[in-house]
């Protein structure tokens, strides 16, 4: 992290040299102390750090404050907005720099951002955003208000603000919100040293950070692409044309999670990005896609949990708002699936175990069919399940179910056996837990596969369906086996 | 994807030229056609395609099969065999090139790898190991059974050997693993120009790809960082100690999920990898880190349903094995739970109804902890949940809880009223409602936090613990209010 500046050419300045740097390092260690503080061993910020950026905030030490954020990389800026209360995340805000600002503002999560964009003046706002690529510009340009973004886009020059409007048009989560209209572009007849000397002189337009070199032909269609380590170990004489690599286009309006599955599959590291007639218009980076990987497999998390668009740091009742729809569709079809004992309550009032045991049935397959869900939501995602083994993996998950449904109803069926000496309750138990796993299992592919093919998202709604159903077989297949062999 | 390769500067053979282009076009447009033909919409590999090798590989047609291979990327090749039985698998491997097989054998899941592995010889294997950088190839002897492995290092070249055995020597899934040694260093005293020279002369020792080149000190000790579009664009004599920007280090025992987490965080593309002394001894770049972060959010989806350690493309013996064992501990905790069902045997026999309501308080109760729990392990594993902010958020969850559980009582209860038209056993359930969903939200984001503190992984067992809560807390809520309220 430190830089060191020594410069073994000038021998005879050393005095001088040797004061400065024993200050520097006085300085610097005070630095590191500070860094070491903020970071905790896994990279979250301590309790400690945050305590005295409060206790600075409170005594109003402007110095102080200065001094700890300093010691923080903007996305730990971020993160340190997120433990904070508005009124101190405004007081912390008044003492970044204008040039850091806009990092954290473009590492902020939503919710926390939508407040600070409230608390900068939109002359500020509008220096800052230029600061950034025209993705993270229009992303954070996104979350204001509409009177505010018009002010703000006003304040912004020609360029930059036409940048961010025509990002702002395509629709969200899609390749031409994730890319950024800056790139390094070159005819295919240049050379090697023709495009050096390009990036050399022309490098105020360009991106700050660029990994390829798209080749493109004299209707700036992408037809190649050069690494640009690659560039610069090849010699200057050598034409672009020979040494390009073959590039994965990117469609404007493909889907995030489809950029992020190609960029995985095929280990990108950036890729250019065309309109529908090919022509060039954006690349998109890798590390864009790395927080799309994480926004989409906690979608995928939160929505087999039944939680909907899950605000992180949000509020209580923003928290309600994702929790209770679904909580509300549980309730029906739990009313649904136990109307099912409401069918049987003459039996279970002569066999009041009925109604000790039938949980356990209904429960069992409810994890049972929530293990192939996520197994087979996970498989959809990563193209490892698709219409060429649909089949056979309905197949599998049919025997999977059908032996782990053995298995269980073996184990449970003795212990249900000796525990109430009643070997046909055991046997409708045993069976009935044969059953509803084989469902389970079915249920688990077949819900996310039918979602699948239909263009919806295979992890919303999948689970309370196979509860759904797991619970309904669970208790019919038990009760109406007990009522069968027993009454 | 198509290289064109007119050039402009010879118009005297335009008719040669215009013969051969258009026989190139008509190749191409073949080729084209597989390539569409290859893959769906998707992504992923269709049905009509897979189809089209199976036929090939029966007809023992090894011209077709070439042509169809030529038509995939290595990593489209790897998916192939996932979709293929083992016979298949080894007549399309015979008719790879030994240059993409050790492209496409670093690219197959685990299981599929250790049976192509076991069908190409040691000297082949050795030979297309030495195409790999020394991070795959490791991954790949990783995955080989003793005495093959031991003829297929003894087959290698001594440098490529040594550097897979240090590989090798490092924990599984930690920084020292992912890394690949080689690195581009450069002394701080060096300018732009002495960095060129030396790339473009060594280059052949220097990794294939490379995004950062770290600048170190006399004891190989990273001071800095520049990327390579930074060396491109700035002039030739200006030392690499005035644009280095500062590095963040990994050290090469950190877990892998830490190491994603920083990428993530600081939008890395590539971090040096030091050992403990502070020396550089590889670097990790930001695609093996997309691996390592579908790896880890499939592992918390897998393991919140119950499913350990999945086996992708696994047999069914695999599956029952990864997902039999929690079930046998949900089984325990299910007869736990209904235990409490069996010493409110007497109620249950004089009122059924409350054998028919029990399930939906639990059910909720479970539903309502999953979304608690999936809400904390993610937060954990960003780090937006952590000592700082532990105590809110628990304060947070137990508003959600009781809120929402009041919400459902009411509704529910209002609903119970109307369909038995008994006040009393409406209270019972809507107060055992609230009791559950606020000990819901308190379980679902305890046991995760509890887990952490103790160095265990938050996602694994979680479910299990809240469920039973759930299911323990629901029963004997509502069965013991109902004894008090009812009898």
């Amino acid at each position: 992290m430190s830089r060191e500046t020594d410069d073994p050419k000038t021998p005879a300045t050393v005095t001088d040299e040797l004061k400065s740097t024993l200050a520097a390092a006085l300085v610097e260690d005070e630095d590191e102390d500070l860094e070491d503080l903020a970071l905790g061993e896994d990279y979250a910020l301590t309790p400690e750090f945050v305590a005295m950026v409060v206790d600075a905030a409170d005594r109003a030490d402007a110095e102080r404050l200065r001094e700890l954020l300093d010691a923080l990389h903007p996305a730990d800026v971020a993160d340190l907005m997120g433990f904070l209360s508005p009124d101190y995340r405004e007081a912390v805000l008044a003492h970044v720099d204008p040039e850091a600002l806009a990092e954290i503002i473009s590492e902020l999560d939503t919710e926390i951002r939508e407040d600070v964009l409230d608390a900068v003046a939109p002359a500020t706002l509008a220096k800052a955003l230029e600061e950034l690529d025209s993705d993270d510009a229009a992303d954070v340009v996104d979350d204001l208000e509409a009177d505010k973004r018009a002010q703000v886009l006003a304040a912004m020059p020609e360029v930059e603000r036409v940048a961010i409007e025509t990002s702002l048009a395509y629709e969200d989560e899609t390749a031409g919100r994730l890319m950024q209209r800056e790139v390094v572009a070159a005819p295919q007849f240049w050379t090697v040293g023709q495009t050096i000397d390009h990036v050399r002189k022309d490098g105020d337009e360009l991106p700050e950070l660029f990994f390829d070199i798209y080749v493109v032909d004299p209707s700036f269609k992408p037809v190649g692409a050069v690494p640009v380590s690659l560039l610069l170990r090849t010699k200057r004489d050598t034409p672009l044309a020979q040494i390009m690599e073959p590039v994965t286009e990117i469609a404007v309006d493909l889907d995030q999670e489809e950029v992020a599955y190609i960029f995985d599959k095929y280990h990108l590291i950036s890729a250019p990005v065309v309109e529908p007639g090919g022509r060039l218009v954006g690349q998109i980076t890798v590390d864009d896609i790395v927080g799309v990987i994480h926004e989409e497999s906690e979608e995928d998390i939160l929505a087999l949990a039944g939680v909907s668009d899950a605000g992180r740091n949000a509020d209580v009742m923003d928290m309600i708002k994702s929790r209770l729809p679904w909580l509300l569709i549980n309730t029906l079809t739990a009313a649904l699936a136990v109307s099912v004992i409401k069918a049987f309550e003459d039996e279970i009032e002569k066999v009041v175990t009925l109604a000790v045991l039938m949980p356990i049935v209904a429960s069992l397959g409810g994890n049972a069919g929530t293990q192939s869900l996520a197994v087979a939501v996970r498989a959809l995602a990563s193209r490892e399940l698709s219409a060429v083994n649909a089949l056979r993996t309905i197949g599998r998950e049919m025997w999977v179910g059908l032996m782990n449904g053995t298995a269980l109803a073996l184990i449970t069926g003795l212990a249900v056996y000796l525990l109430f000496l009643d070997l046909r309750l055991a046997i409708a138990f045993g069976i009935a837990l044969i059953i509803n796993l084989f469902v389970a299992a079915l249920a688990g592919v077949l819900a996310p596969l039918m979602l699948d093919r239909m263009g919806r998202d295979p992890a919303v709604s999948s689970s309370v369906f196979v509860t759904f159903v797991t619970d309904f077989t669970g208790f019919f297949a038990f009760l109406g086996l007990a009522a069968l062999i027993l009454l």
